[in-house]
């Protein structure tokens, strides 16, 4: 591939870019975004170019659909009739099967949905760096296995691996679901736990008896609004399912409480927690 | 104070004497805990000697008891007989009002509860360090008032401000209800998220998918048992409200996810978490 184009340069899109050119890649980076953060890539040497949507696409590879959720899904139906044939469109949003199914509108090029896990607090292209997606799993979703086996595919693949990422292909329904569980849900415990504290009549105790431990489990607290509002609007199902799985073991654990048969939960939660650890 | 007991040398009480060492304590730190971590103490220089707890106590100005709450619970009934008149006996045990209640036994010398509010993920007194206490919250918990004007409560408060600790003021009662939310809230959230994925049919996918989000909010999973075990014993009623209390809120966030209304919960619990951070 030789040109690629990123729409929506900020901490993923200009990772992915900075990655792409650390791994050797030697072709045009053209940037899709607002007139100011385009400026900002540029001068952070994250791109080449900037340019409107339908002037970086006509010539490109590879493009790239970094933005938010609903973005990625306004753009894919206007995509068909910019790209060149045998192109590949991707995305990294958090969710997958809507936008799959809107990567269906595509015929001139070929839609392969995908999602890094990475990511970090700070969001933007300033905050952007190379080495984001290393030792991370790259997830795949391919709407049948036959699309992970064309040229463009096979090379995206490629990069991927040279980024230091980890591709894994599932479909987008079973990512939906999986995310739900690893990624939707600690996130939603993290909200509920800082809103509950934060509006409790102790909350001033609360706060000043603070350890270690609240402050790791409120960081996805701060998460930004904006993006989840998308994922949740997205991923409803899913995530319903994964709160109410939650609700009935939270009560078993009360039983096992009040019977005095914690540990095989603690001993159980120890051991999924340290198998996380050994992987990455 | 001249002479200082620690019982139970290992993270926190280790971490104690290497403090108080660093404030410009002058007096001696004699050890109480098994032959092998005296010696392990000793060749680090944490404690000045080992002894029996016996020995230790008869001419000590200060016993801190720094080992698990049953442990706590066991000793301080047989204390009063080891203690100088005047001499005062604190503690470091994550709940406080089963402990504060056991040591009204003392009338020789004068009980007053402490909860240091620091840790982190190794233990013993090889990963003890001076400055465990700096900058965190160091709770104390006073049956009444007065508790705190004695001259040795106060000599203790000044060493507590010395070794980088803020001491703050609370009933046992309420320091209990407090830790519930604050630290056992979110122990219990930890150990029943990683015990749920942990169990699920899709673990595979869901290990293969786990972000950074993922890595953090299952770290406390990791916590020992035999701490816990302790911890859920001596204060099952606060923690069985704030485990109703976190259903109750988990059920609100799904009706709001239904009727599309979580900007708000999330904007609370972003605000709180940002609170937490501003204070530390």
């Amino acid at each position: 591939m030789q040109r690629v184009v990123i729409a929506g340069v900020g901490l993923i899109g200009g990772s992915f870019a900075l990655a792409l050119r650390k791994a050797g890649f030697r072709g045009r980076i053209v940037g899709v975004s607002s007139e100011r953060t385009l400026q900002e890539a540029l001068r952070l040497g994250v791109i080449d170019e900037g340019a409107s949507l339908q002037d970086a696409c006509a010539d490109a590879d590879l493009v790239y659909l970094a933005g938010p959720i609903h973005t990625i899904l306004d753009t894919l139906p206007r995509l068909d009739a910019l790209v060149k044939p045998g192109a590949l469109v991707t995305d990294a949003g958090s969710t997958k099967a809507r936008i799959c199914k809107a990567g269906c509108s595509l015929r001139r090029a070929q839609f392969l949905g995908g999602h890094p896990m990475a990511g970090k607090e700070a969001r933007g292209v300033g905050s952007a760096e190379a080495g984001l997606f290393r030792g991370r799993p790259y997830l795949l979703t391919p709407l049948d296995a036959s699309q992970m086996e064309t040229a463009a595919a096979r090379e995206f693949v490629e990069w991927i691996g040279r980024i230091g990422a980890e591709a894994r292909v599932m479909a987008p329904e079973t990512h939906d679901r999986v995310v739900a569980l690893s990624s939707h849900l600690p996130q939603l415990l993290s909200t509920t736990l800082a809103s509950t504290l934060g509006g409790h009549e102790n909350r001033d105790e609360i706060a000043g008896a603070a350890g270690p431990g609240l402050v790791d489990s409120t960081r996805l607290a701060m998460s930004a609004w904006e993006i989840w509002r998308d994922i949740l609007e997205t991923n409803e199902e899913a995530i319903i399912e994964a709160l109410d799985l939650f609700a009935a073991q939270w009560a078993g654990l009360r039983k096992d409480l009040k019977n005095g048969q914690m540990e095989e939960k603690f001993r159980a939660g120890a051991e999924f927690a340290e198998s996380l650890r050994k992987r990455s």
